[in-house]
């Protein structure tokens, strides 16, 4: 039963949807609205080209101050022997921008003139003498700009088609103008529907999930030159859901209908859209966000086979957008921009593309078009392409997200090194700004990564474990790792694994936190755990770090030292990326207990029971620590500001923070 | 007189300006506004890092339609052994996001179950059996999201200093927010002074100026983040100038006066912001726009003395803006956005950066920062940029360029085929879409274009002359040349010129239009002028086309047919680079007559004496004949709408238009 009509590829569908909207007369510019030049033209689309109606300048001026003269009375001036030249009839004071006067035909400026008095000597009034003396021609036209010399009437000063800037407005004032042709903005009703939503501020309970899509969708087509109008929630009935679509068909030129378009028992999209019109596409290739409806509805007066009719259009199209929010997101970029993009007569929005090395392996079905959302730095001359968590639920990930990497039907995946094509999120510099630090989850990282947003530095963190760090700065994928890997012989941290992992590669081990490990315990404990021994009781549930986290490398140690099996702790083979990933598990019931640092247990108001100190450290190849990227990194760990807030966290000591204890 | 204080570099004006605004308390945030999350958050910067206050999911959530179990009481269920599980006590159905009962751990998504009625058959109420039977194990928290797989609550979402976008505000409800802190956004006061102008929408008299520059400065400052205020025109007048900038410097952050910045007999605004407050700079060494003045205008209550109040400043910024336009709206880019992204908490909008090969020299003083404005284009492989006309008043050169090439003070200029940076005002997209056409005017190129805009082509034409377009393609810098080059001796076109210019390039010759020449004059003839032999009479005065264009070869080819002494012909060495140029020229009385095309003596209303036919064609390299991005070219050039509109136009005939002439 949860199986679409059809997954058709994306083209398909844009081209079904194109010759529907075409045949109902639909696939063009909506509408043209006359509005005054103003601030508030900035965004608009001009729906005409515009020809000069005026020239400008539109009289000869001068570009100086100085004295309007006939160039013919200037001939045989020189240093030795002056000419003098009568204000009035043969000379005349002008500004700059001044008209020149009928009859004169250059400009002198007024710093090669001499002024004179009413007796021949040099005036004190520069501006109105008596006459002036020149000791130099002049040629026709010069220090003047002729008529036209900017614009000259008639001509072409920009092209329909045009997203109006400043300088827009300016060029089409100069041309004469008052007001422009400009396309009117789509009105988008954007409809939330289903029982399981609360609006935002709702005290929550398990099962609500607060509606934020509809204010994306929202953002996004006001972002687009569109003019969104939100719904109130509509729960999942059947009836309701018609009698708002209809209504909001009627007002205005495309309806967003949010979730209930995928094919479970309480989705209702498709029928509504059966129902009040024509179902054109339900289900497309794409991922994340495959269950999209595109249909057209009948205006009230209209019926459902009734053709089109071109002057006044009597269908509304409407997109059924899935209800996770990466998915949401992604249906407004792939079907809602273009389509704006027609209405308003402009092009689509086409991101920068920047080519880029992937740092991890995607896996893609092959079926779908992919969208992975990624990250994007730039590590000596390598730019790196880090992909995102994947799921459609993770918000998060498009907020996070620098660009985007398609991987087209039929493509399975990429592999850790290819070269890929990203569609930027954000600009160049902003990219060129980023540090990426990879390697241990600690929770003063996103503390660092606020601090050196002051310094305008982008702080893009992965966490892949203590191990996957080393590995990465192996391979040139990152600027910094963070490690706590203990060697058990020697007790000491990080240097034995950076022999083993970084040989070749020159790098310096700076100080950055000692901090206690234990175990995360709901509050009170109420299973009476007090150690690692504990474990292994029958009633007791375990969450634990992936495989290379410098936290399983300890509990791993610490367990193989007591003589404690792995295989008798029940949960031992749950694993989370995180601190706070395992704190929530534990916060949520899902486990007991698992091994952590005390900020993630404060975090989410659980009892800790500490076991253990370790070191946490930077790891920074020595060619990249001179640069002016990192620059602020070591501004900031060296900075008592910092070092406060950190030490303020349960748990930590910065005692070394900042101190370069290694040279490898 | 015409002196300014001083120029000093632009780096020191920022530095002088900063320090005086950090001193006065006002280099920081101006204030912090609390603002609910909604489609008009987007574009607001934030003030404040935002942490998570919810996890999300904050509960267990399905991941799927499907039956809630616990994963311990699937063991041993195999497809040949399947095990029944009771609903209610073993087994819940749930939709995806449906929180997790509690005691269950795991979801079997309803595809891999078979659903039984109260007799153990398979059940029709396939989301209500009374049972469900199932053929395999599952393991624990397989097909749910656990609490806080997207979000845990007290991780960091977001840095201050972003410019919110859609996913954004996603994210910050995700996170457990309805409100959002930004930064307040600067209210900024724009005072367009001087006597000479007037509004748009005046009747025109020679020496008015058409007052836009505080419209393109509004919508420069709207673009940026800031609330504008659009003063009416304030006439040269120091004390009513004094009394509006008092007034405005007490209700905004920030005062904009525009014009008067320079030091002529008129320029009151050093002198108003010497008497309101301090006078910090004026004079800046950038080209276009050195007469800049910045300053602080005490507020009223403040003396001129007094010292910085952190709590409540009391001083507010003044920037004095050139009057010419494009030196206003560069000064805009300089001074005012850098100040507002401080006062708004982001960081300066950076232009991203494309090499470029220059296609003209540019000659620079070298004493100021010189800013260059260019178009763009990609030729082959290359990318060019074209410099566009200086001057400071051409407001329409900032409307098309795509870029601004900065040469730094002590840089003399750079030569063709130097390889520039260009900080980018337009897409990498719209770049690639643009078809370089160079060579000779004509008005029918304007109208190519607008037809060509219809097809997502931007054609950017050059009018260097017939000869500089052949030149052009032979280096490489353009994609298309108009050439209307007569060859004496056969009376043929542009054939033996491509031969001469263009040896070693293959190329293409297409017929475009074939065109009268003849001599523009003003309506009426009222100089009585009936041909060439006119042109030598005394009381008459002409204007010239430039060397190099088809216009100059076919005059200078019938004057010398008829022995006519160049010298004699006033005028004869003063030109212009288009046909609307010397349209222009003759229309302001500043010459009585012009070779040209009757198109452009009927844009300004002139009288026209054909003269002469001749064939103007489009020549194009043969390896870019098949590219996609001339392919609109040529559906353009063989329609008929397109012929029709050019036949339309005074003085064309279309007959060879799109046909393929020669293969050279």
């Amino acid at each position: 039963m949860s199986v679409y009509l059809q997954d058709i590829p994306l083209s398909d569908a844009k081209t079904i949807f194109q010759s529907a909207l075409e045949a109902a007369g639909l696939w063009r510019i909506l509408g043209i609205e006359t509005i005054p030049l103003d601030e508030n033209t900035c965004g608009r689309v001009l729906t005409e080209s515009v020809w000069a109606k005026i020239s400008s300048p539109h009289y000869h001026a001068s570009a100086m101050d100085g004295f309007a003269v006939r160039a013919s009375e200037t001939v045989g001036a020189l240093p030795s022997d002056p000419i003098t030249l009568k204000i009035g009839p043969h000379a005349c004071y002008l500004d700059t921008g001044d008209a020149l006067p009928a009859g004169f035909n250059a400009v002198i400026p007024i710093e090669n003139v001499e002024s004179l008095d009413r007796h021949g000597g040099i005036s004190t009034m520069i501006r109105n003498p008596v006459a002036i003396r020149i000791r130099g021609a002049v040629t026709p036209w010069s220090h003047v700009r002729p008529m036209g010399e900017d614009i000259v009437q008639s001509q072409l000063v920009l092209s329909a088609g045009q997203v109006l800037r400043p300088v827009d407005l300016g060029a089409i004032a100069a041309a004469g103008y008052q007001e422009v042709k400009t396309s009117r903005p789509p009105r988008v009703a954007i409809l939330p529907t289903g029982t399981e939503l609360v609006p935002l501020g709702s005290t929550l309970k398990a099962g609500d999930i607060l509606e934020y899509n509809s204010l994306v969708l929202a953002a996004q087509v006001k972002t687009w030159g569109g003019v969104p109008t939100r719904y109130s929630i509509v729960p999942d009935e059947m009836d309701t859901i018609c009698r708002v679509v209809a209504e909001a068909a009627q007002s205005h030129d495309l309806v967003l209908l949010n979730a209930g378009s995928s094919a479970g028992a309480e989705d209702f999209s498709s029928k509504v859209v059966e129902k009040l019109g024509t179902l054109l596409v339900h289900g497309v290739a794409v991922r994340p966000g495959h269950p999209v409806i595109l249909g057209l509805i009948n205006q009230v007066g209209a019926s459902s086979g009734s053709v089109e009719n071109e002057t006044g259009p009597k269908r509304t199209p409407i997109i059924g957008i899935p209800g996770y929010p990466v998915s949401a997101a992604l249906t407004g970029e792939i079907f809602v921009e273009p389509l704006l993009a027609k209405w308003l007569g402009r092009n689509q929005i086409e991101l920068p593309v920047e080519h880029a090395r992937l740092t991890h392996k995607i896996t893609s079905p092959g079926g779908d078009d992919d969208y992975v959302r990624v990250v994007l730095g730039r590590v000596g001359e390598k730019k790196l392409a880090s992909p995102l968590p994947r799921g459609a639920g993770i918000i998060t990930s498009l907020a996070r997200a620098d660009g985007i990497v398609i991987l087209p039907q039929g493509v399975q995946g990429a592999e850790a090194g290819d070269m890929v094509d990203v569609h930027l999120y954000r600009s160049q510099a902003e990219i060129e700004r980023t540090i990426f630090c990879i390697g241990s989850h600690d929770m003063t990282i996103d503390i660092l990564a606020q601090y050196l947003s002051e310094y305008n530095r982008r702080l893009v963190s992965a966490n892949v474990g203590s191990q996957g760090g080393l590995i990465a700065l192996k391979r040139g994928d990152a600027h910094i790792a963070g490690s706590h890997l203990l060697d058990p012989e020697t007790g000491s941290y990080n240097l034995k694994y950076i022999h083993q992992y970084l040989s070749g590669v020159q790098v310096n081990v700076y100080g950055f936190v000692g901090r206690k490990q234990g175990l995360m315990i709901r509050k009170g404990n109420p299973k009476g755990i007090r150690g690692l021994e504990d474990l292994t009781r029958n009633d007791v549930s375990f969450i634990n770090r992936q495989r290379g986290a410098g936290t399983r490398v300890l509990l791993d140690y610490q367990l193989s030292k007591r003589m404690i099996d792995v295989n008798s702790i029940h949960g031992f083979h749950q694993e989370e990326y995180t601190h706070l990933g395992v704190a929530a598990a534990v916060a949520s019931g899902r486990a007991d207990c698992g091994l952590g640092i005390p900020a993630a247990a404060q975090s989410l108001n659980l009892d800790f029971i500490p076991l253990f100190d370790e070191t946490y450290q930077l790891i920074i190849p020595r060619v990249l620590v001179e640069t002016m990227l990192l620059s602020p990194l070591f501004e900031v760990i060296n900075s008592s500001r910092f070092k406060l807030a950190v030490a303020e966290m349960p748990g930590y000591e910065v005692n070394d923070m900042g101190v370069l204890v290694a040279e490898v």
